[in-house]
C-alpha cells in the first residue's frame, strides 16, 4: 500500500477541425516533447536507481512510511484504530494505531515532533532518527502538509516532562506513518489562528447592525501588544471556509453540546408523555398571515415555506395527540442582519393540552429548561472547558424556583431605571437586554420568565386574559437578557379566533382548515417554541448566533 | 361555571346614507319588532318561571351538568384528571375525573350510555335516572354532539357483564358532566366509519398510478354483503379532513409508533457515538445536480430546497464530526402520484467515517435496523394490536444475521424467474417487489440488503468498486420488497469526484464548496438515508404512504 493514490486523469474534450499548418506545428511539438520525455525518462531511471541504492544502504524504514492508495474497500483487516481522546496512561508501552490529522509539525535536527488532532483532542508524536525512523522517513514526515489525514502506528510512552500543549498527557513514538489523504499545503487560514480567544475587538466586528449589512473585510490586527502580531480570522472568512473553521476545538465542542441540547429536550418531553411529530414545511397559500415568508411555485400552486409549525402543531392537538413536540427548520424572509437573526433556524416546538390554567404549561416548560441547563453542565464538562478557552463566558446562573415576572412588573423596573417603555407594546432588543441586566442585579439570575404580554405584542392565536382583554396568557423566557422561548395559551374557540384574526387585519380564508379544526370539539391548550441555536449561543455567550449554526443563512449568505 | 361560553359578537359594518322612506319603513319595522320582543320576553319569563319551578321540584342535579365557560386560565384548582387509558380495576369504587371526547351516545328509556374516547382508549359511561341523574340531565347528555370534549366526574364500577366494545373493562357511573367544547353536530364523516378494517377494495383505490393522478371520488359501497351497508371513507375525504381522520385509533397508534421509530433511531446512534446535526434546507444554486428541485427567490439570489442533506453531511465529516445523523424534511419536485412517493418527507440521514471498508458501515446499519424493528415490537405491542385491527398485516420477518445479496445475485434470481432486468441499470418498482417476493420465498425474510449496484444507477458521489469500475460500493435496504434505505461509500478524492460529476453531465462550479471540502485532508466515509414514513408504512403494510404521514404533500395536495 505504498503507492501514490491513483489520480484519475482529467480528460479534455477534443475533436475540433484543425488547419494543416496547425497539424504540422503540433506534430513538431509532439516530436520535441517525445524527445524531451525520453531524456527525462532516462534521467529518472538513473535517479531511481541511485535512490534505490541509497534506500538499500540507508533506509531501514522501507514500508513504514508513504501514501496509501485511495481507500476503496479493498480489504477489511479488522485492525483496531484507537481514538486520540482514548490514548492515556493505561496504554503505556503498547503499540497502537490512530487515524488523525496532522495539527502541527516541526523537525529539529534528528527529531520530528508532530501534534495529531482528532475532534478536539490532541496528542504529541515523536520520531527520532534511529531504529524506528530513517533520515528519509523524517524527511517524508516533514513534508506532509498540516491537516492531512494519517494512520500512525506508535508506542505509547510516558513523556519525560509534562506536555502542556496537548489534551493527551502521554506521548507517541512513531513506528509507521501512512498518509490517508493529503491536504493542500496552503489552508485558507490556520486552525490555530481560528482557535484563538475571542476578543472584544472581534466581538465588535461580529456585531452586525442592520445599517451595515456587509460584513467587514478581514484585517490583521495587533492583538497582543506585548508579544507578537497575531492573526485574527474574521467571521466572513470563517463562514466562507466553514469546513475548516468547524475543525477548531471550540466549534467541535459547541456542536457536540448542541446535539446534546436536542437530546436533553427530547428526553424530558418523552419522559413526560410527549410524542414527536413532523409537520409540512411547504404550506399552501400564506403562513400565519403572510409577512416575511419565502414564496415559491409548487407545481402550479402558490406555496410558501413555514415560518413555524404553529398552526399544524395545534391541529395535531385537535387530532387527539395531546402532547407533541417537533424539532425542525423554520424559515423567515426577514431582512435583518444582526448578531441574532437567521433566515433559517431550528425551532424546537412544543404544544400540549391544559386542563385549567396556562401555568400548567409554564411550570413544565420551566422544569424543562432547568433539566436542559443542568444536563449541559453535567454531561459536557469537557466541552464547556474547551468552549470557554475561545469564548470566555461567565457561568450561567439559575436559582430555583425559576423567577417569573409579569410584563407589567418588567415595565415598572424599566421605568424605575429611567428607561422609556410603552406598557402596551413589545420590548425591543435594547430594552430586553436592559431588563435582563436589571433582573440579574436584583434577583441574581441569568434566566427568567416574563408573562402576560400586551395583546398588541402577540399573534392572533394568543388567548386573552379573562380579567383584562388588553393582556394575554403569553410568556417569553430569557437567557442573559435575550429571548429564547416564546409561548402562550392559544385560542381554542373558533369564533374568538376569527375575531382576533380580523383584528390583526389577516385574511381568514387561507386559515380555514386551521379554524375548522376547532369546530369538532377542542381541547384548551398552549405551547411554545425554543430557538435551538439561541440556547447554545446564549448559554455560552458566543456573541453571534452564527457561532451556533453550522451553515448559517442570513440575507446575504446562502453558501456554503 | 354553568354559563354558556361567552361568544364574542360579530360586528357588522354600518354607516351608509339612507333615504327617508327607508328610514320610515325601518322605524315601523323596529316598532313591530319591539312589540314582538316584548311579547316574547313575557312569554319567556313565564316559561322560565315554570322551568325554575320544575327544576326546584324535579331537578336534583342542578350544578352537575352544563357547558363550561371558555377555559381562559380563570383558576387553578389542582384537581387531578385521570387518563381514560389509566382507569382500571384498581380504581373501582372511587370517584374520578376524566376529560375526553364523546365517542358514542345513546339513551334507552331511563338510561344513557356514553362511550368516552381519549387517544385510542375508550370507556363506557352510564347515567341512570335517579339520585345521580335527573330527567333534565339525561336530556342534556343526549343532546351533546359526538366528538365534543367533556369533563366527567364518575364512580368507577365493575360492570355486571364484560364490556367488549371498549378498551377499558370497567364502567363509569356519572356524577357530573360538563361540556368543555361542543362539536358541530355534523361531522365530515364518522370516526367509526373511518376506523373500519381496510379492505382490498380500498387498497385498490388507494393505489394511485401516475397515469391517473386524480384521486377517485368518494363512493359508498356495499362492503359486508351479509350484513348491512357500511360506509367506506375514501382517502381524499380523509386527507381533506385530516384532523378528524387522525383521531381514528389506528392513526393514533401509527403516529405514536412513528415517534418511537425516531427515538429508537436516535438511541442507537447516540449510543454508537453519533451526534445530531442540522444542515440548511435553503440551498444556493442547485441541489445535487438540480433535477426535481423546488426553486425560489432568496432575497435577490436564486435558491432551491434541499433534496437531501447529502453534500452537507459529508462536509460535516470533513469538518471532523466523524459520525453524524440528521432527521429533517427533504423536498422533491417529482410529479409522481403513486402510493409511495411524497414531495416532502422526513429523511433520517447518517454519515460516518470508515477505516477500510464499506461493510463497517453496512454492518452497523444492519444492526440499527434490527434494533429499530425489535424496539417497535417490544415497546408498542398495544399500538401494533390497534393498527392491525384496521390494517391487517403479516408479522414482519427478520431472521438474523441480516441477509446480504449482491446486485448481481439479485439480477440472477430475477432472470431465473424469467423476469427481464438489465444488469447495468436500476431495478424499477415492479422488479423490486418481485425480487422481494423471490427473496421471501427462498430465504424467509421481509428484510434484506442488496449491494454493489451498477454505476449507472447511483449518484456521482458514490465510490466505485476497486475491482470493477462498473459497480459501486453502494446498497439499498428492502422491507417487504420496497426500498427504505439507500447508501454507499462516498468518493473522498476531489479529482475522482470531479471526474464522476462530469460523467453524469452535472455542472462542477455550483458544487465548488463541496468539492473543496475534500482538499484539506479527507476521511474515507459513507452513509445512508432512511425514509421515516416508509419504515412505518412498510412495517405495518399500510398500503399507502399517506397513512404514515400526518399532512402529506404530493403533486396535487398542499392543504391542509
Amino acid at each position: 500500500m505504498q503507492d501514490q493514490a491513483v489520480q484519475p486523469p482529467e480528460q479534455g474534450a477534443e475533436g475540433e477541425q484543425k488547419s494543416k499548418k496547425q497539424l504540422q506545428r503540433e506534430k513538431k511539438e509532439a516530436e520535441k516533447a517525445q524527445k524531451k520525455q525520453e531524456h527525462q525518462k532516462a534521467q529518472n531511471a538513473q535517479e531511481q536507481q541511485q535512490q534505490q541504492q541509497q534506500v538499500q544502504e540507508e533506509d531501514n524504514c522501507v514500508g513504514r512510511y508513504g501514501d496509501l492508495n485511495l481507500i476503496q474497500s479493498q480489504e477489511r483487516t479488522n485492525r483496531k484504530w484507537i481514538k486520540v481522546g482514548d490514548v492515556d496512561q493505561t496504554l503505556v508501552n503498547q503499540v497502537i494505531l490512530v487515524r488523525a490529522r496532522i495539527h502541527n509539525s516541526r523537525v529539529k535536527g534528528k527529531l520530528a515532533f508532530l501534534v495529531l488532532r482528532e475532534n478536539y483532542n490532541t496528542i504529541q508524536v515523536v520520531a527520532e532518527k534511529g531504529e524506528f525512523a530513517s533520515a528519509k522517513m523524517l524527511k517524508f514526515i516533514s513534508g506532509i502538509p498540516l491537516e492531512s489525514v494519517v494512520d500512525i502506528e506508535a508506542l505509547v510512552k510516558q513523556p519525560n516532562k509534562e506536555i502542556l500543549s496537548c489534551t493527551q498527557k502521554v506521548e507517541l513514538e512513531v513506528r509507521s506513518i501512512k498518509v490517508v489523504s493529503r491536504s493542500l499545503p496552503m489552508l485558507p487560514f490556520q486552525i490555530e489562528d481560528a482557535s484563538r480567544r475571542i476578543t472584544d475587538f472581534e466581538d465588535g466586528v461580529q456585531e452586525m447592525k442592520q445599517e451595515e449589512p456587509q460584513i467587514k473585510q478581514d484585517k490583521q490586527e495587533k492583538q497582543d501588544k506585548n508579544e507578537k502580531q497575531q492573526i485574527q480570522v474574521m467571521l466572513k472568512t470563517r463562514l466562507d471556509n466553514r469546513v475548516i473553521d468547524l475543525r477548531t476545538p471550540a466549534k467541535q465542542a459547541i456542536f457536540r453540546v448542541q446535539s446534546g441540547i436536542g437530546l436533553l429536550f427530547r428526553e424530558f418531553l418523552v419522559e413526560n408523555g410527549f410524542i414527536e411529530i413532523h409537520t409540512p414545511k411547504l404550506i399552501g397559500g400564506t403562513s400565519e398571515g403572510g409577512t416575511n415568508v419565502f414564496k415559491l411555485k409548487y407545481f402550479n400552486q402558490d406555496a410558501c415555506l413555514a415560518q413555524s409549525p404553529q398552526l399544524y402543531k395545534q391541529m395535531c392537538l385537535m387530532a387527539d395527540y395531546d402532547r407533541v413536540f417537533e424539532v425542525a427548520p423554520v424559515f423567515r424572509a426577514e431582512n435583518s442582519n444582526t448578531h441574532r437573526h437567521q433566515c433559517e433556524f431550528i425551532s424546537m416546538d412544543i404544544e400540549m393540552v391544559i386542563k385549567e390554567h396556562f401555568t400548567e404549561l409554564l411550570d413544565l416548560m420551566g422544569d424543562l429548561c432547568i433539566y436542559m441547563f443542568k444536563g449541559i453542565e453535567k454531561r459536557y464538562q469537557k466541552e464547556i472547558e474547551i468552549i470557554s478557552q475561545q469564548f470566555p463566558f461567565e457561568p450561567f446562573k439559575i436559582p430555583e424556583p425559576v423567577l417569573k415576572l409579569t410584563f407589567e412588573e418588567g415595565v415598572k423596573m424599566l421605568h424605575e431605571a429611567g428607561v422609556n417603555q410603552d406598557p402596551n407594546d413589545d420590548l425591543d432588543t435594547t430594552n430586553e437586554k436592559t431588563l435582563g441586566k436589571l433582573v440579574r442585579e436584583k434577583y441574581g439570575t441569568d434566566f427568567y420568565i416574563l408573562h402576560r404580554y400586551p395583546k398588541k405584542a402577540r399573534p392572533f392565536y394568543t388567548m386573552p386574559c379573562h380579567d383584562d382583554p388588553n393582556y394575554t396568557l403569553s410568556y417569553d423566557f430569557f437567557m442573559r437578557g435575550e429571548e429564547i422561548v416564546s409561548g402562550a395559551q392559544r385560542v381554542h374557540d373558533p369564533e374568538l379566533l376569527i375575531k382576533q384574526i380580523k383584528e390583526k387585519g389577516i385574511a381568514v380564508e387561507p386559515l380555514k382548515d386551521y379554524i375548522d379544526s376547532f369546530r369538532y370539539g377542542a381541547f384548551p391548550h398552549g405551547g411554545c417554541a425554543f430557538g435551538l441555536e439561541r440556547v447554545a449561543f446564549l448559554y455560552f455567550n458566543l456573541k453571534n448566533i452564527r457561532n451556533a449554526c453550522m451553515f448559517p443563512r442570513d440575507p446575504v449568505r446562502l453558501f456554503p
